[in-house]
């Protein structure tokens, strides 16, 4: 027997039959004698329609009555959920984030949670009672209001649930069957994996792989909570119940320990981001301070600054520099740029938005060399130019044309030795 | 300035445009100088969705996860009114019962409020802030869980802070302009009446006049709180702001003391109901004990009784008994009865649900003979036939034949001198 947090996003609770699916997943594991936490998101399209009134009735609204009126959404799904556990015959009630508590820090719309009380949920385990929690929210103690995390917030709901609960494991349950090395809609060949590392784990889904939440990975890694990612969409029978101590594992895929990951491969995926773009000035003097005068005022308008190249001078007076902004923030950049021209001195300035960042992401780079090298050679035989480069002690990342990126990606993948059957 | 609690039902906040419109009608009061609380019911037509996702649900539903649900709706509503008002610069916030908190019985679906601690909200009006506050809903404090008061119990929820509030007077804003003579649209001379006394109220709501809920009528008469029906949908500029002691009213209708009410009408209005059926029992014995034999097995199946005529038996011997239930219970009464025939031994049972009950109301009859003789001389004059009569002091009721309502109506209406110009 085992405490078991299973977490269930919008599209998986879209209607009455999919919360009856929902169910027989929460059934399979309460007849194996597991105690069950469920943390559910709002019906897919609740929360958007909710957020389109709080736009409508004014553009600059006060997020703590955003937040009253944006978490309605999880409430009406653990009802739900609740009522629809009992109609199968299995003993549930629904927990509102204020009634367990769970407490918040003050930042409406962001909030972070800071502790959960799980002792009265804990003693409704003994009788048998599944507790269907509202993710994505908890309550500010302070002033006593609602306090969301933001979108996508109830998968770290679910993790710090988990941990406060000391569950075997966190189940996010999606509309996806796992991690993939790469996305299988680029790379058919891409395979699911079993086990991925913490780390591995923060770089896929900062660099867009969203099956889950930068801040719930983080959580899990920092409390060591096994968090697993698997399809809502499986027969729910076909899943094996969590078992205490499992460490097998044959559906989805177990975000985990390094330490649990026997074999570990030396890139565990390839990840590609889209939405970056790349800025590049020309002729700035080649000396000491010269990047804070483009950055500072870059930091400034909080804009967040990723991949840096500063080319070598030829003359030792003037070089150039590249770096790489998200796209949806490039107007804003350039626009602070041109307004220190007076200050930075350039003599140039171009961007473009045709670019892509591809990234090898493995732990097991640490004790290997020569896997950047491996990078390079494969992208040049491809002829693929090269526009900046960033590394991590787990991740290579190159700036690439965006018309090569599929090919970057597939080529990146077979030469790791990834591609399945 | 005043304290004014202002209570807006789903119509008049079913969107945003609308929610704009209501805080109008708060500014007003607001830049008046008066300490405003406003009631909310949900967006037309949430609840039913909420509702109806439960029944699909589950047939048999937990009351409390009921509740859980169906309370989201003024949630929504509290909180966009908040923002909406705060983009006019009036300061406000939205409380949810829970947050008051606004405590309630146990019987979820259908609570009754035990206690309202206005301290907090009483204590924010020094700084000018409006609360915007979540009708139909409490927090049972046994087990800490949003509990109902039933639909329309948006209007007990205003009552009832308005009472905790010391309020001057209780605003339900609805899509009428106030509580009529009769039904306008029987009769085209009905007159709004600008005060009405509780008691009277009472039996025009409980006699179809479903403008205010029962509920709250009697909540306002027990703790003399003067209510007022006015209509969300008039100009908001156009209605006087709320004065402290003002006694005059010049829109809407006030539901007072008969005290205020200086020149009584003898009758105040005219009520009928439509929803009401006859049963006959003939050929019963005339003795003692025999209406317990009729009547206890109804009550034990929970069918409400109304009007009751026993005739005169002509032999001394064997009588005939009628008497009304709401149509919706009439199928199940009939089924009672044959199945309690043994018991009863009556001859015959008939039914009909072909009949309207006829009432005229007025705290005037108190001190004034032959109301009642004057209503069966107007009927007789009409040729309509009276089935059953049953009276109050307030109220003299008949049942007659459906076809006849709108005359009888009519008639009664002109001959108490209620027809306006």
């Amino acid at each position: 027997m085992a405490v078991v947090v299973m977490k269930f996003g919008g599209t998986s609770v879209a209607n009455i039959e999919r919360i009856r699916n929902v169910a027989r997943h929460v059934k399979r594991e309460a007849d194996a004698g597991n105690s069950v936490a469920v943390v559910v998101s709002a019906m897919a399209g609740t929360t958007n329609q909710l957020v389109e009134w709080v736009r409508e009735a004014s553009a600059m609204h006060d997020a703590r009555e955003y937040d009253a009126v944006v978490a309605s959404g999880e409430q009406v799904t653990a009802g739900l959920l609740a009522i629809v556990l009992q109609g199968i015959g299995i003993p549930a009630r629904s927990w509102q984030g204020w009634q367990i508590p769970i407490s918040t820090n003050q930042a409406h719309g962001a909030a972070r949670i800071e502790a959960i009380d799980g002792s009265e949920i804990k003693s409704r385990f003994a009788d048998g009672e599944v507790a269907v929690i509202t993710g994505f929210q908890g309550r500010e103690p302070q002033r006593n209001r609602i306090a969301t995390l933001g979108r996508g917030g109830s998968d770290t709901s679910a993790v710090a649930i988990a941990i406060a609960l000391d569950a075997e494991v966190c189940d996010i349950y999606t509309d996806v069957d796992g991690i993939y090395t790469t996305d299988p809609r680029v790379v058919p060949k891409a395979r699911r994996l079993s086990k991925i590392a913490y780390e591995e784990m923060l770089e896929m889904a900062s660099l867009g792989s969203k099956v889950l939440q930068t801040r719930s990975v983080e959580l899990a890694m920092v409390h060591g909570m096994r968090t697993r990612v698997l399809s809502s969409f499986a027969e729910p029978e076909s899943i094996q119940p969590v078992r205490a101590g499992m460490k097998d594992n044959t559906v989805g895929t177990i975000v985990c320990d390094e330490d649990e990951i026997v074999e570990a491969q030396v890139v565990s995926g390839i990840a590609y981001a889209k939405d970056e773009a790349k800025v590049t000035i020309l002729g700035v003097a080649d000396k000491p301070g010269v990047a804070a005068t483009v950055f500072g005022p870059l930091a400034a308008a909080n804009i967040d600054v990723d991949m840096i190249v500063q080319n070598l001078s030829s003359d030792g007076k003037r070089t150039d520099m590249t770096f790489t902004v998200e796209a949806t923030q490039l107007d804003k950049a350039l626009a602070v740029l041109e307004g220190a021209r007076d200050d930075i001195r350039y003599r140039e300035l171009n961007s473009s938005a045709d670019v892509v960042k591809v990234s090898v992401i493995g732990i097991g780079m640490r004790s290997h060399a020569g896997v950047a090298a491996k990078m390079f050679e494969a992208l040049a035989e491809k002829s693929i130019n090269i526009l900046a480069i960033t590394t991590s002690e787990i991740k290579i990342s190159v700036l690439i044309h965006s018309e090569y990126a599929e090919l970057a990606v597939r080529t990146l993948h077979s030469v790791y030795g990834l591609d399945g059957d």
